[in-house]
């Protein structure tokens, strides 16, 4: 029997055209305030298994959490500017006051396994659009309260926000098939 | 003792700063008529273990040979169009006529592992310009002649062109350390 939840089809892979317009592509906020997330190629979504893109876009202060994975990501600046702060020294205990590196449009930047990362558009005049690309999706975060939170206190969030709707979708209890 | 190769400190990832200008990364050819290429993120150039980041640029009529790879690759069409002819089915003793897929500004696709595929700048009046993400890095191209030369014939080409100064380079016999 088919699963009957709502947005079942928004989780298939079936029947997506292989070119896809990206401004057609399902967005949102997942609960994180001025954010707008699309996953433009997923594991989840589109069934890659090695590598997955997104684009956000954040409002004028809007940032994500202090977080780490075990991932690589590489970033690409669309649009806007704002603030990379990265504690790159993953011996302590914790992370630390992390440097802070400031970002523009048309730069890179690539955060190195497991280091503690939080991005910020510190620009109050405009939005901050960045690719981001990650390895090994979909993708496991552990998110720290502040720069002094224990690495082991960190908070595991799998399935992350965008691929929770869809992971539950698409991995139903085998004897339903 | 340090090797002398005039162009080494272009591969060393000694003293790059950790935000790039992607304006200012070194961009070439390679031999590729047509071609400029920029190697945003990658395994050879900038330490990348599971992911690659290119961007690339096709001037009117230019286009990459007809290839696979067992990596994935994701492309992201950042101006112009195109055509994308992929050759799918892989269980043939070589690739056959490909089916041909426009692509336009603003578009996404992905390749999926060992696919025959060739993307073109089919549009005479626009450059074409394409992020490309490759997982496995750095990547092993298999060239074809045609559409209906044989799998087991494709032309193994690795190092591929852009990375292939600075393999030699950053590779060096172990007893010259
Ligand atoms: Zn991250
Ligand atoms: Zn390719």
């Amino acid at each position: 029997t088919f699963s009957a939840t709502p947005n079942a089809s928004q989780c298939s892979i079936k029947g997506l055209p292989l070119v896809r317009n990206i401004s057609q592509l399902p967005q949102d906020n997942y609960g994180i305030q001025g954010l707008s997330h699309i996953t433009v190629a997923g594991a989840v979504l589109h069934g890659m298994k090695e590598v997955e893109v997104w684009l956000q876009t954040f409002s004028p202060g809007s940032r994500t959490p202090i977080h780490r994975h075990s991932c690589e990501e590489v970033f690409i600046v669309l649009k806007g500017s704002g603030t990379l702060y990265l504690a790159s020294s993953s011996d302590g205990k914790y992370p630390g006051n992390p440097l802070e590196h400031s970002i523009f449009s048309n730069s890179t930047f690539h955060i190195a396994v497991n280091d503690a990362h939080q991005v910020w558009n510190t620009n109050e005049h405009e939005d901050l659009q960045v690719l981001v690309i990650i390895s090994r999706p979909p993708i496991k975060v552990f998110i720290y309260d502040d720069w002094f939170m224990p690495h082991i206190a960190a908070k595991l969030k799998f399935p992350f926000l965008w691929d929770e709707q869809c992971l539950q979708v698409q991995a139903p209890p085998k004897d339903e098939l």
